[in-house]
């Protein structure tokens, strides 16, 4: 059962490692034939502030663009993997503010996977741990096995290939995780719909 | 579909409140004709402290009788809701020591519902949001709607009967979720096992 | 003994309730003779990515004119507060952005107070919770007594008066402790120095 | 200025590597002349249930001698430290159950230093920052750098000698903080009292 996923990226910063680990998920995903999309911060609009998260505009023929198309692929999405870094202990407000931008009806019910990576030792553990009560609030349910990725510097190429392999083992692990929530929550979804 | 569900009490507090509130979850459960059980961190066996998780033990003969019992329960188990106060901006060490005593694997891949309560007016909702990486740990992944109760003397009578509408109402809500996670998860289970 | 305060805003949103909380934490501070300045993320510069750490800028000469006066103020500040909202169980991205631009050691060794807000019951308290790790790792320490605003929608004027007795008084505290905090790691810093 | 400190194990587990590393925080704090005295959950007294804090006793002459004990000693002290493992992303319940015992007003206004350990490569990170808004809500003030220490087992001698350079020099600086803010705080204190 192919599932339609997002992958969001969660840095901004110039030369961010992040790229190169949401190919490395993104390929992963492909490869199971599942239908990946990628999220990118710096190119669904918007500058990185939340002037006004997408359900509090009063008037709805206000939100602009970039809003309603990101919004819908969110809708449209079984399943979600983050890919971000840790910043001073908490979650990068690259991740942060553009998941914010949207009503957590979007995300209801639909799972997410956790990746993370850092250039130290701790492999930025801590804002996974710190994703889990963020991510439950919008609505989604965290996948038990994320991928702790320390040291990233060096780790994949341009192209998403990992050259590590106790690595690439737990990348297929949260590929495996969130293809199996995705399927069990998919099939309940259209058999019962989903708890309001 | 019936469902096996447990309900651990996170108090160990003379006169808790948390006892009438666990009785209410576990009647909500029973009427929508799920196997309930409580587990009271006073009855199971053991003092508070963790001498040796059950897995740690080198010699599995030595595994106490009362901790062999209460694996088998969690082993068993579809699904789990957690009935938590918040002590000090964190989880009670009722709860932690508890559910700490047991393999990860005895949870892996089950829902677990979150009900917190507290005498003043935040309902332990800070609880309830440390709680989600600690369950992600040991493997569950915990649904989205937790239950917050603020105030909660003399919201509950000592048959677990709710006076607090929309109380009732959100708990009502966890037990639809802990249901339909429950299912969706178990029928996945039963048919492709679950990730490794 | 006068203080310098910077109180950063956490919030970039329209219409946001956080200016008018500010202002009133600005003229609370100004009451007690400290030199207080605010910092509005929609006024330093820069859009809400962070895309370059002041401190990751190879050639420093490349740092942006904001960031070095935003920096400067920083470095000359005492002490802290912030006052921020709670997005989806977290610290909002205006908090968080502006923040991590800069290197801990501006930061180090002095205290952070908190106020946290929200429309509904829970005041923002978990923003408070998660702010804490957060302000820690940039090398802060947060005083004990968050003010916690819950219900703020007109609670505060445009000119930042508070005609709520329990929150002026538990601003009051806030105020009460960073001017303590303040002053003890001043004293301790000009005696010796501070720890490396 | 010599201090009163207590340090507080965070662990009850057989074969604790916890009772090591802090033996060599114990040790460290008295080279620079503390008083410094380990408060260990095994020995204390009581279970390791919270089955009344002690300013939940409505007669006090109730409150068992171990209590009143232990809290002259955290009354007392002028700092801490606690010296934790972590258990499934979280803080242990050894640690949790002696510090929700005494009421807040004991540990107020005073700092605690972190150290935590683990088996594995992430050194207990998680619950060093899991430690702060618990520590906060107790009263204290956590000091910026944490020692955190991954592959604990063999770095200490059951005299407390650390052989890991790395590891020495960061509870050395843990020491530093904790003796700076210490003094820093006890200063203010006895010249102006704390913040009601």
């Amino acid at each position: 059962m192919s599932l339609r996923m997002l992958v969001f990226l969660g840095s901004t910063r110039e030369g961010r490692m992040g790229e190169n680990v949401a190919k490395c998920v993104v390929n992963l995903l492909s490869e199971v034939k599942h239908e990946v999309e990628l999220i990118d911060p710096l190119k669904i609009g918007g500058d990185g502030h939340v002037h006004q998260p997408m359900h509090f505009y009063r008037d709805q023929n206000d939100v602009p663009e970039w809003m309603i198309e990101t919004n819908n692929k969110i809708v449209n999405a079984n399943a979600y993997v983050i890919v971000t870094p840790e910043y001073n202990c908490g979650l990068p407000p690259a991740l942060t503010s553009v998941l914010d931008n949207f009503p957590p009806a979007s995300y209801r019910h639909k799972p997410c996977g956790i990746v993370c990576y850092s250039m130290g030792s701790f492999g930025g553990i801590r804002a996974a741990s710190f994703a889990r009560p963020f991510l439950s609030e919008l609505g989604m349910v965290s996948t038990p096995s994320a991928c702790v990725i320390p040291q990233v510097v060096g780790k994949f190429s341009d192209e998403g290939e990992c050259n590590d392999e106790r690595i690439k083992n737990n990348l297929e692990k949260v590929v495996k995780e969130i293809s199996w929530y995705g399927r069990a929550m998919e099939e309940m979804r259209s058999k019962e719909g989903v708890p309001s």
